[in-house]
């Protein structure tokens, strides 16, 4: 057999998987933004029912896979495999979410990179042969994240201009190896890159080179142009960060006209006080699983490069003055194979 | 193409990758017990060279990959990917250990079972034709835990007799997709088991059966007998585990006789007080990377199933009075295809 492997860090899927069924749900302030009617549910208190925030965050990622497994036509039993992660110590959002699900599971840690990482390892697999249906289900949940990286939401910290707002929201997709699109045709797995910033009030300027670096990546290794895709999506570089990587692009030779940042999407930047965006891995994913995939599917978008990054630092990196390493996986979807 | 995957959990590798490539490093405590001339290096003092115990044990999983690919003969650029983890937050020991390697990486957090969820995602990739070499490397360090974990260690805390130790170790293993054996030929992947344990200083019990669990979908879904294996290795379920899984397995009329456990082995239970023995990424880790693997290619076994164990809780889980999920993943390694 021919190694599907492209040079490089890419490789290009033989028999493309199908993104079958993809769902959302999202909190009140993202239920708030202007990708409002892109959500499946948008919680009132984004307690989600629950009585402390890390259960909520579970229950919303528990939600996400099954509304995105019922636009599937098909109950998780089906699933051979799943793939989740979300920000949390020891991923106990996606651990909780899938227990009792009865589904062989991966369990994954790209910071907001996972639904990128989530994407390449359920296509791989499918299209190695392993199976025919592989969930990927990821998550964040701005009070979870508050509490764990930064400070009690009691304290009522200022937040710094160039701090992003950790998105209260879960994606979730359901593959298969046979269906009628879109499908993953290509992927472009991230090496960690670290171009030694340790703010971490500033991830947008510590992941935009792991963008560059994949992005460049991508493009070499497929031979594709950038003008090959109607959309480019970042996710969640935010306002400086992506102003950082077209910079770093234009150095190279290269003009994205067809650039848009997940992180820039979500909010309002007039009326929501977000400073530089959305971030979270619940960002690009509820992203993605609404306003991408459903104009893909309406026809709007026929190629999209899906381009999520992630921050791999933890506190206790940076309380050590360690620099922050950053992460970006590529993700071709077409509508045709 | 036919589907590789068998009915239930697991997956038949078609053209089987060979681990061509393994080594471990571990720490003071480790060398001195029963597996010290199983590992390729031994610290003097848990440091490894550098000034934070996190630090140390990103430099412990960074040399451990560096030995295992030596021992394969291939540079670091050779990998096409990368498989990491670790019980940090944040997987940092992982996302520090891979910086500057130019390798494509995926993160994973499984717990202790990481190895073996790295050997089935690497073994897949491989065999579904996407590239040549993959690497996976996991690690665990005692002083990094117990700060994360349980207390610091100047607290001096009393451990309860169920506690296992975290092993200070790092092991690593480097595939390809051709090569002399021994060969990855079956994995088996866990689903999330939780019978409502909440004592976390038992997670043997807690994850004895996840073990369970998966044994029993190994055997139903490859048509193989206990007896068709020299050794059935669990890691790392300590005494306790060990017996909770024996007796769960003696309840389906299976009467294991060539079962050990990687946390019995790495301590001696006289002279070492550890409790019910060993845990943690590395502990399975470096045994299957010594004293499994060198066995088996020493011709002493010719099939050997291994299968890690994790816990998927994490302090603020345990505080908000969750239960512990447990995984185990079981990979079939044989002498032939």
């Amino acid at each position: 057999m021919t190694t599907k492997k492209l040079g490089g860090q890419s490789a290009a899927l033989a028999n493309p998987p199908t993104l079958v069924g993809w769902a959302n749900v999202a909190g009140k302030k993202e239920g708030e933004g202007p990708l409002a009617p892109t959500f499946d549910y948008i919680d009132t208190d984004d307690t989600f029912g629950e009585a402390t925030w890390e259960k909520s965050e579970s229950a919303m990622q528990k939600q996400a896979l099954a509304l995105a497994l019922n636009k599937a036509g098909q109950p998780a039993k089906t699933l051979d495999w799943l793939f989740a992660g979300d920000l949390l110590n020891q991923c106990i959002s996606s651990s909780y979410a899938a227990r009792g699900q009865e589904i062989p599971f991966f369990g994954l840690y790209g910071a907001c990179s996972t639904m990128g990482e989530g994407l390449a390892l359920a296509s791989m697999t499918l299209d190695g042969g392993f199976g025919e249906w592989a969930g990927v289900a990821v998550s964040s949940h701005f009070c979870t994240a508050e509490r764990q990286y930064r400070t009690p939401l009691e304290y009522g910290g200022q937040r710094t201009p160039t701090a992003q707002w950790t998105v209260t929201a879960s994606g979730a997709v359901v593959l298969a190896r046979e269906g009628p699109g879109p499908y993953v045709t290509h992927v472009t797995v991230g090496k960690i890159v670290d171009k030694g910033i340790t703010d971490t009030n500033n991830m947008g300027a510590a992941m935009a080179p792991a963008a560059h670096d994949t992005l460049l990546a991508h493009f070499k290794d497929t031979g594709r142009s950038p003008s090959f895709y109607d959309m480019i999506f970042t996710g969640d570089l935010g306002t400086l960060g992506s102003e950082l990587l077209l910079e770093l692009l234009h150095r190279d030779g290269y003009q994205l006209k067809n650039h848009a940042d997940c992180g820039c999407l979500i909010f309002d930047p007039e009326k929501q006080d977000v400073h530089c965006g959305g971030s979270g891995c619940g960002c690009c994913a509820s992203v993605l699983t609404g306003h991408i995939l459903n104009n893909m599917k309406a026809g709007k978008w026929k190629n999209v490069l899906f381009c999520p990054t992630g921050a791999l630092h933890s506190p206790t990196s940076s309380f050590q003055g360690e620099s922050i390493p950053g992460i970006c996986h590529a993700i071709s979807i077409s509508a045709a194979k």
